[in-house]
This record gives structure tokens, sequence and C-alpha cells, in this order.
């Protein structure tokens, strides 16, 4: 197809489009002529999942990059690549400069998931996210006295597992092939960005009920 | 204690404290003279609860107007505080017109609420919220096969009931008083807030655990 069809079927215009062509994201067309190139499937594949990276995930050009650069090289693991689009996730939270507060949470956070036996990379930048959580939390004078983290953790961990072995991707089977990490990428990006939303949504939820069952005036 | 010590011991500006005092955010000191006027510890804690509300929650100036007017007022249940506190959180999603897409997300939620016997109040944002992520996921044509609305919603309650018991306000006892109804409120928005990021936080760190364990060179 030509690009004008590309445009239309995949919803992306035609300037994103040749922008994202002259930034390597999505793989140049087959050349039919000196200005004209013919597109396939998989460039509408391909397009798709930068939408999707995109305007879910809401990540700059240079990770999507990383991250098509990493579907194309098969010496890059599934695992390396999901790492590649949570880590380029927001919020990107910087440890303030020498606040002893910030250092006794960081310390807390790793104690956590070396207790909980989790394999995450000492980069990994979930671990300022949740330091920056615990470090406000306390500075207060008045914190909540809630279920542990542990207990957080433990119940999360259950999901993620769930989730995980969702995306696909059988280690036993063969390796899964460029189109298949495409699709697993895709689907995962929007597990993580769109359950995210989901999840504190619930939890609203779950606390309206809890609350209107010990607080409420029909209790 | 003057105004100067007031800020001082707050950590807010005296600009701010005036402001609080125009809004009615802060209630007026005991004047001593014409300019004059003395703060007591009551200053301090309704400072300290400002400062959570606004801060943290990042509610805006009328959402906390509402929460203090609300703790003076005997006749504001606990609950109502608490759903006061919960509704001005952001983000708050606006329904788009006429979308199908929407309406059917919408209609998804509802029924999920009712079939869960959650009592949730038809104007919570939180069913806004909700709609708008599941309208995001189904839109999608590689949707992710994870655990269902049904699994999240149900791990989600058993915390929100632990979270909701332990801010405190034995129902069983007498009326909390102002005081302990301003430390519940201030003790509930850090609770709500901090520990979205801290789920948030959490979970990725599970997925990055769960995606090493399936999918890692390790494994």
């Amino acid at each position: 197809m030509r690009v004008s069809e590309l445009s239309r079927r995949s919803g992306v215009t035609i300037p994103t489009i040749k922008f994202y062509l002259r930034e390597g994201l999505l793989q140049p067309g087959e050349a039919t002529a000196a200005t004209r190139a013919e597109y396939g499937e998989p460039h509408l594949r391909r397009l798709r999942l930068i939408r999707a990276l995109v305007e879910i995930g809401e990540l700059p050009v240079a990770s999507v990059k990383r991250i098509v650069d990493g579907l194309d090289d098969e010496t890059v693991s599934l695992h390396e690549l999901l790492g590649r689009v949570q880590y380029a996730l927001g919020p990107q939270v910087s440890p303030p400069d020498g606040d002893p507060d910030w250092e006794r949470a960081h310390h807390e956070v790793a104690a956590l998931i070396d207790e909980l036996g989790w394999q995450v990379l000492p980069r990994s930048p979930a671990r300022n996210l949740l330091s920056g959580a615990l470090m406000a939390l306390r500075k207060l004078d008045v914190a909540p006295q809630g279920p542990s983290l542990r207990t957080y953790a433990e119940r999360l961990a259950q999901l993620a597992e769930l989730e995980v072995a969702s995306v696909g991707g059988n280690p036993a089977g063969p390796p899964a092939d460029e189109q298949d990490r495409a699709a697993v990428v895709e689907s995962a990006v929007a597990g993580m960005v769109l359950y995210e939303r989901i999840l504190v949504a619930l939890r609203r939820l779950a606390q309206e009920d809890a609350s209107a069952a010990r607080f409420g005036a029909g209790s």
C-alpha cells in the first residue's frame, strides 16, 4: 500500500509517519520509484505498537527507539524488552541530594526487595518511585497505620505473576519471532499502564464501600 | 503564639497563612489588639492538615474548604468527610460526548459494582476513572489477557478493608471530636494518595521479578 493508505488504515497522519521513518522507529517501505515506497502489514503492526507506546505509555521517542531496536535484535530477551518499556514509564523520581530521610527510605526499599527475594535490578526506577512515596509518608507526624508494605507486596506479587503469565511467550517453546515479540510488547505496555489506572480506580471504589460499611449512615 | 511563630513552627509562610485565614481554611486567632492575634495548637494542627491536603493530595482550595467546613460540622459523618477527600483527588476524567465505547465501559463498571455489592455513589469520580481506562483497553486490538477485573477488585477490597479499619474512629465508641476527625482526615489523605504511589511502584517491582522468573536469562 502507499503511504496515504498506511495513514488511513493506521490513523497516523502522513507527517507523523514521515517523522517515524526519519527517526528509525518505522522500518522503511520497499522503494518502487525515487519518491514512492510500498508498505505492508508489518508497517501497520509497527505503527500500532508505536501508538500504544506514545499515546498510552507517553514514552519519549528515544525510549520508543530503544524498544523497537530491541524487537529486531534476537539477542535482546523478552525480559530485557519488557524492562525497557517499564523503565521508560513515568513518573521518574530523582533522589534528592543528601537527604537522610531519602537514604533511609531507599534502604528500606532495598531491604524489602531482599526480604521478598525479588529479582529487581539496582537501577530500576520503581525503587526511587517507592522510596519517594515512603519518604513523604515518614515525614508526616500522623502516618496511616494500614497493612504493612509486605502485605501489599505479596498481594501484588500474586497479581503480577498472573499478569506476566498472560503476556505469552512460552519459555519452553521455540523463541518468539519478531511479530510475536511486537504483540507481546504491545499488550504489555497497555497492561502496565492501563492496569495501573484500573488498580487506582478500583482501590478508590473499594475504599468507598469499606468506608460506607464502617462509618456510613446506613451501618 | 504570634503569627510569626505559627509560621516558623508550621513551615507555612506568613503570606500563605494570611491567605488561608482570608479563605476561611484556617480559623481566626484570638484578637489581642487591632492588628495582633494569638494562635494555638489547634491552628498548628489545622495547618498541618491543610498542607497534607494541598501538598500531598494536590487538592484545589475550594475542595480544602469543603473538607475543613465538614470537620467543624458534626452533622457531617466521617464517611462523608472521607468521600469529600477522595472525590476531590485527581485525575478527574470527564465522559466524552456520545461515544458508544464509553457507554459500554461505563455500564460494565456499574455492573461490576453491582455484582460485588459495593456501596458506591452514582456520582463517584472513580467510576469515570475506571471507565476511561477500560475504554482505552477495549479500543486496542491486542488487549492483555490478565486476571479479571473481578479478581483485582476482590484483592483490593481486602486491602481497603484493612486500610479503612486502620484510620480509627471506632463506630461503637463515642463520636469522634473535631481533633480526632482532623487526625483521621489527615492520615486518610496521606494514605489514599501516597499508598496509590506505593501500590504502583510495588506492582512494577513485582512485575520485574515475575518477568525475570519467566523470561529472564537466569531462568
